[in-house]
């Protein structure tokens, strides 16, 4: 077993982090960081849970310790739930020693931190080499994009491995969980959606041509077709939809489309690693499907499910579709955890 | 005093009209129709009243006639909130007679018959002379788009008669209510989002174009721009929010969009008709506007609210911007009686 | 294995039944019925599946058949999800040669019909031979109450065997899943509540002392305590909450309530039957629990759970408290299917 | 016209303050006061309105200043939303000097403060010279009760007047605005109730026998009859809904029970103040109101909707209820305007 922690352990992805490493075959919590005053609170103590499992039994009685290099021990592997400017002041402290695999936006456009998606764009992992000669570490950073990033970008993938995509639109209805237990109030989305996301549509702009893009003698070129997005917040709990419009360079069938989709597999899966969906795209016939509250879990989470997928006349070789990914699994948790599980495979 | 009567008149888009119609300066209601098993009896007992408003004291004791020409007696105009597949029946019959401003989709696309937003295309009713003439009516039928096409088209046209539109995309998040009362289960829809509405997406594609084309010679020709709409259903319960992605011929600055968007009138504003809002469309400056229970009221649901006007770097002379439009009154029983108003102020 | 059908499979409760029946270790569906428009349809085709969870692989391509006893073939068990008045008309024709397991309430109040929860009175199924007997049936008909009956019954047992009730008020807070899919229009409930659920009040007045009474000579002797429910809806999909205000005869501590609750055991624990929670009732101390979405799911959704228990000083010997039941697996289909294996474990 | 000020003008109470004293008769909003980081910000700035009717125009540029007494000029009455803590601490400040009419909970049960509702015990304001005499205050402080308790006490005052009240028995569905803006994480109560609202309970368990008893020789002596609250936090915008089981003394019949909460009034109907409702309690017949949605804007949110008034069999001389009120306005910023209103006519 190799022995992990979870710096940021109290909030929401850090719940999803212990939910989710509680029944892993490889790791181990061995240690959690949370803020001065969770300090040597045990864990059950330090943390109201929102999620709908119980709390594991294994964290109750670890004690909380603060998110500082030197009070975290012997561990291999920590990921990284903190928020963005405290992650961005101690991410690269903690990388000195250790592994951080960071689910926080502070580090991704970093030019030597792979921004990973294992089943997109294994191979930026090779900056990891860069990355620690460059700065002196023992340890490194990699981090996973945006929650709606990754869900749009695994179902990108295989379109752009075959054809090239000139064009992207996307309008996403966000999950309030992805603002965190406290981000949205109730007063703000019941009965309402909020058409505004600080910071969402740049990230989902810049992070998925940078995954889509080349690494080459250490440096990645982004993918070059245009991509604009439009995010909003809807009122549903977990789960981001997105409905996509895409233009493509060639013709195309569009069962060519579901057939790449539906057979799309990436080093995750060929390694088996332990998080990885059996398929990472599920594409559902149904016409009034996805749906988040009934696909979110979808491949306890892992999984991207892809509907509505059909021509777009209005345009020259042109397709829509909808997908639905969880926000906190897939699209955090998870995404990190699937991060560490190839690094662990391919790296140790 | 216009004396009038509404078609259909229990169902949530009935209940709609006669809010509206009860407090209306020129039109004052006479006969209200409905299925069979509600003939003969007074509406208050007829109707489950679902609107926050009251039930006005003027319908309670208005006897309720079933849907057939021959028992709406002595009315002007005939405000039709039927199903499409009853109106598509029925309407016509109603028009040999009357003047039927319908909400139905049944007749929309006919070659002679008129497709209007009053701020967009009111010289379409000129085809209300070749209607009667070809078909012998001493009625007519003139009809109000969908209702997420209406608060699309506004926003469009003033956009179109200063620049080439070349593309437009559409992602809609409409609220519960567009489906009549009993449309949407909560068992469906709290908690999660539904990526389909039947015939929605053609509807937006088809009437957009319809309504911004040109009437010449007795035939409309649609404008020839390239629009593709993706549609969803969310929990709100009233107000449709639609992300537009816009691609000009032109070159443009955001701000002359914006100035022309709050410019923009149309007859229904120089002739001061009693519902036409003071300006069609608002433009709002906060970030996180428009937010459909904050902005559907605006204007008493006839003005639609657009917000998060910003240009769209990824393409060529594009913008995106959120729009906000209330989908049952500017959206449906509000649009029939613009047209109404409109009729009556330059044919009757 | 037993081999078992359900009557109604295609509705929210017929589906919760496939589901639990699915995974189960004694009962194997052999046959789904439906209405006549769903015959001879593979049930794949025949239901649209509602619940999180997939549709078993088991049951999609079993072919509905009629509700009719000359359909079902031969089988030992039929679980009953029909609504009311159908039932009333069709599980006596099923009973002259099946076990009936039956969660509809037409049956319930029968005199030789018994009503029971296993927990509370499973000495009631002695009626089963009286029935037989003047019904001339081979089969026989046991019933589960009312979903809300449930959850309160279980929480007033251990009470009712200790102290001597002498008023229970139960105002009740109910998921949208108990009305069926359809029951309950999102117009109606979003951002709402409706303080009515027809026959829901008497029904947990009446069948609560029904199954806290006395079965003596082959007839029930109803508890004789006031009990006292108001009934609302809710934006809840799954999970009753209710809150209970109970006055005794006799002095007591609440940690002694408490402890009863806990210890609470009947002869399905003790008979370790498959779908037999561990405990029936869980006790939590967080002053903010129960909560529906949190803690529906207790123990499979098989376990009601109970919180803010505390004195009440207003009245003498008076508590209160909150509970939380799954009203769609303790409360129906989880019900009826504990009922068939305490029947199978000591009748068959 | 009377000059007013409202403490604490930014949240959620603070904006229903100006919302319903922008259109008052009788008073004119001179002065807002917020928190040290608001200070000297035109309220167009420093509040972010929640409403949906619009921010005032009136307001908009009046310059916000800190909640101290030397910064609040020469108004004559100030309307205090500001949070019990602070309320505690600055109130009896500005009472030396200022008329405070508080919604706060700070002061309401101090001897010599009157808690007021005007319908129900306007007599307390007697207690105002004594309060003066006392403290030394050329002001002095009124207080209404909690929003929960307001509609509660309005209903139970034309009983208590008439008949002797044994038990109330009480559970609250209460909506999230009451936990002001940001008091209810849309993660908590999406799908959910929260079975607990801190103080809730007791205050309603206090305030209401205090404001149905009786002022003698200076004293309140509560009224003395048995009442239980359990309070519940649902996912509703605005309007609390409350569940109530009482008992009397006295038989009595319901027609005579509806006909005394009818004919209701006290003495803000005779005086006609501006914001009193022609009827405080709003008697409903149909089986399933008072909702919130539908209900909560009752004669402009100042009138308490009573409806499922029925017999409760299962106990002697008892009866049930259902009541929505509104608890911003009736229930917090409106009720603190009418107690001003009373004040400004029978004191001033």
């Amino acid at each position: 077993m190799v022995d992990v922690g979870v710096l940021g352990a109290t909030g929401m992805v850090g719940q999803r982090f212990i939910e989710l490493l509680d029944k892993h075959p490889e790791f181990e919590i061995k240690v959690l960081t949370a803020s001065p005053r969770s300090e040597g609170k045990p864990y059950e103590e330090a943390a109201k849970w929102y999620l709908q499992s119980k709390m594991p039994e294994s964290v109750k009685d670890i004690k909380v310790v603060g998110t500082d290099p030197s009070k975290v021990g012997d561990v291999d592997i920590l990921f990284s739930a903190l928020p963005a400017d405290i992650a961005a002041k101690v991410e690269p402290k903690f990388a000195e020693e250790y592994v951080v695999a960071s689910n926080a936006s502070a580090m991704r456009m970093e030019p030597d931190v792979p921004l990973v998606i294992p089943e997109v764009n294994p191979d930026f992992l090779d900056l990891i080499e860069i990355q620690q000669k460059r700065r002196g570490w023992d340890g490194f950073i990699v981090t996973n994009p945006n929650c709606s990033t990754i869900a749009l970008t695994l179902t990108l993938k295989p379109i752009h491995d075959q054809y090239t995509i000139k064009r992207v639109y996307v309008a996403t209805m966000q999950a309030v969980s992805g603002a965190g237990y406290n981000g949205v109030p109730s007063m703000a989305i019941i009965d309402n959606i909020v058409p505004y996301i600080g910071g969402e549509e740049e990230k989902i702009e810049t992070e998925t041509l940078h995954l889509l893009g080349e690494l080459e003698d250490g440096k990645v070129t982004p993918a070059h077709f245009g991509i604009s997005a439009s995010c909003h917040r809807v009122p549903v709990l977990d789960g981001h939809t997105e409905a996509v419009f895409i233009e493509l360079e060639e013709e195309f069938e569009i069962d060519d489309i579901k057939k790449i989709m539906e057979e799309f597999q990436g080093i995750p899966q060929k390694l088996e690693l332990p998080s990885a969906p059996e398929k990472p795209i599920i594409v559902r016939e149904e016409e009034d499907r996805p749906q988040p509250r009934m696909d979110r879990d979808e491949s306890n989470g892992m999984a991207v499910t892809v509907g509505r997928l059909r021509r777009d006349v209005a345009f020259e070789n042109s397709l829509r579709y909808v997908l639905v990914g969880h926000n906190t699994i897939r699209g955090a948790a998870g995404a990190s955890i699937l991060n560490a599980e190839l690094i662990n495979e391919i790296i140790f």
